[in-house]
């Protein structure tokens, strides 16, 4: 297929991740008619399992992932740290959606910070540290109360050390094992939001109610939709999603999470060019989905409709707290979603619920 | 697992049909955590692929049957013709939901007539045809004007012959070549409607609001709900449909669909021991549509909310309607359901769409 296309019904669509979000993307795009072929290197994995088809394989074998990509018409993905060399081995083989520019964008931190910040989004004071020599001067101009976060491969909250004075530099450097990192200024804020928003190979942009979250351990928690927050600082949430969208000609979903600072100020924190779990609610709570709305989006179909038809309130089921399932089916206005993982893992996100109810 | 188990996540619950029932009842149980194995004779189908395991054989391999069985914990159906020697080969290795009574009561339309006339639900004067000699008293007892229907195996309108007057009478019976058949007035009808309620082990019931259906050529094409008839007649339909699921002790989901005559009565047609056309928009318009009250009901869950948060129309795509999927999922409002068929035969079901908009 080519920038332009239409994908027809019973097409195939690739998902690079075999986890609950390639699941996710996979059911939704079942219900468009379309075939799901899922990649990755978990046999059984909870994607594979509601997929048509499934390839187990390394993210490096860039065979095995041209050969996927021979497969199908269009390859997706469930998260973002996909290496160049696999995204030019899919690509030459099917359209890759999103492309590259939205995924190396989002694998550097320094590099989506100085990006955010071109497009206009305020973000933290930071400062790169690329050697033990840049830590001083880099705390200097960005302590007291900071965070070393590794340049590549952060999620969850891995890959990051916090610095509450210039004696912990030392040590935090060495928990990243000494990789290219950035020290970022703590945030003193009232509340985390997240703007979520989809957009097609034309420049057509639609976007979802902006959510409240709370994180925990740094994993998320809960979302709230819509976030407590003025309309003014909604629509800005809003506006930075779109801009960004549009700066890396994205196609798909993408979200941006922000701190609303103590001082009022909406500060970006960072970005994922693909659904997010802040996103969850609404698969319950709209018409489309952020998992339809990718699908379409990388399928080039119209956008749909992301109007919210209930207020939601999201949460992770994280370890053993999917043991109370059938407990929480049972709750007035609970839609529960399990991602079929097999074993409930401490700290693993297992599945999500989320509380409907009428729009206040 | 016996009659009082709750499955737990990760279970396997089997699925007799590969068809688009199958299908959206496969995605249902995934996403409460399930896996789902499909057995069907049709390699490649709808409800294979999105599916974790697909047997393949015949309906009438009673050893492949009960082999399915003893993969899974718990079967159901996408259809209610399921032969007395099935259910028993897979009641050997595995809890059968719903069970044997309510299959048997749906198969033959005397059987069916006769047990939703001792329930208080008013049908259509009847006569059985068993062979030549009956067709005159039946016909002065049920005409002028009568439809001559198989007892067993109709579907979509398959199976009937319209007696409009005597003379039509042997060319009917010759046109359903000469099967067990029961000659039944046709009712001169304002509306059609149908009710949908789930049943689960214990007795509980929950039902959804009654819709209102429009068939061509024997087949659904439309429904809409809430059906706009006055709210003593949809109760009466909702209550007719829950005293016939208690008296089969039936487990699962259940659907009766009525006759508005037009003298005002409410007249039972006939009624279908699972998930039900007429109830695909609880998908769009319910927190928890009828698979997966369907799924909760067969894996001994509590039953969810049935109650809507928005007025729905549900269209059929029939044929070569799937060809405009792309436009439809561009209406205001749509919500589009493409069952991944290959082909687009004519007069076959490819998908439907159903239009929300708030409740009036």
């Amino acid at each position: 297929m080519n920038a332009a296309t239409v994908l027809p019904r019973g097409a195939a669509i690739g998902v690079l991740g075999g986890g609950q979000l390639g699941r996710m993307l996979a059911s939704a795009a079942a219900r468009l008619g379309f075939d799901v072929h899922v990649y990755t290197p978990q046999p059984d994995s909870p994607a594979a399992r509601v997929a048509a088809a499934a390839t187990v394989a390394a993210y490096d074998d860039l065979a095995a992932l041209e050969a996927f990509a021979g497969l199908v018409d269009v390859v997706t993905f469930e998260f973002e740290n996909v290496p160049a060399t696999a995204v030019e081995a899919l690509s030459r083989a099917a359209l890759v959606r999103p492309g590259a520019p939205s995924l190396a964008a989002s694998q550097d931190r320094l590099a989506e910070k100085r990006l955010l910040a071109s497009l206009g989004l305020a973000v933290a004071p930071h400062a790169p540290v690329d050697g033990p020599d840049d830590l001083a001067p880099a705390y200097a101009a960005v302590g007291p109360r900071a965070i070393l976060k590794t340049r590549r491969l952060g999620y969850d909250g891995k890959g990051q050390a916090r610095v509450m004075a210039a004696d912990d530099l030392a040590a935090a450097f060495t928990a990243l094992e000494g990789a290219p990192s950035v020290l970022e200024a703590m945030i003193d804020f009232s509340c985390e939001v997240s703007a979520i928003v989809a957009r097609d190979a034309g420049g057509a942009i639609v976007s979802y109610d902006v959510a409240e979250n709370r994180h925990a351990d740094g994993m998320l928690r809960e979302s709230r939709a819509p976030a407590r927050v003025e309309p003014r600082m909604a629509a800005e949430a809003v506006s930075g999603a779109e801009r960004l969208a549009h700066a890396l000609d994205h196609v798909g979903v993408l979200c941006v999470e922000y701190f609303v600072a103590a001082d009022g100020r909406l500060i970006a924190n960072e970005f994922a060019p693909r659904v997010h779990n802040s996103g969850h609610w609404t698969e319950a709570a709209c018409r489309v989905s952020q998992f339809e709305q990718h699908i379409r989006a990388v399928a080039g179909w119209p956008l749909g409709d992301p109007a919210r038809h209930a207020d939601a309130f999201m949460v992770n089921l994280i370890g053993s707290d999917i043991d109370a399932a059938v407990a929480i089916a049972a709750a007035p206005n609970a839609c529960l979603t399990d991602y079929g993982k097999r074993d409930a893992v401490a700290g693993r996100k297992m599945g999500h619920v989320t509380y409907l109810q009428p729009k206040g």
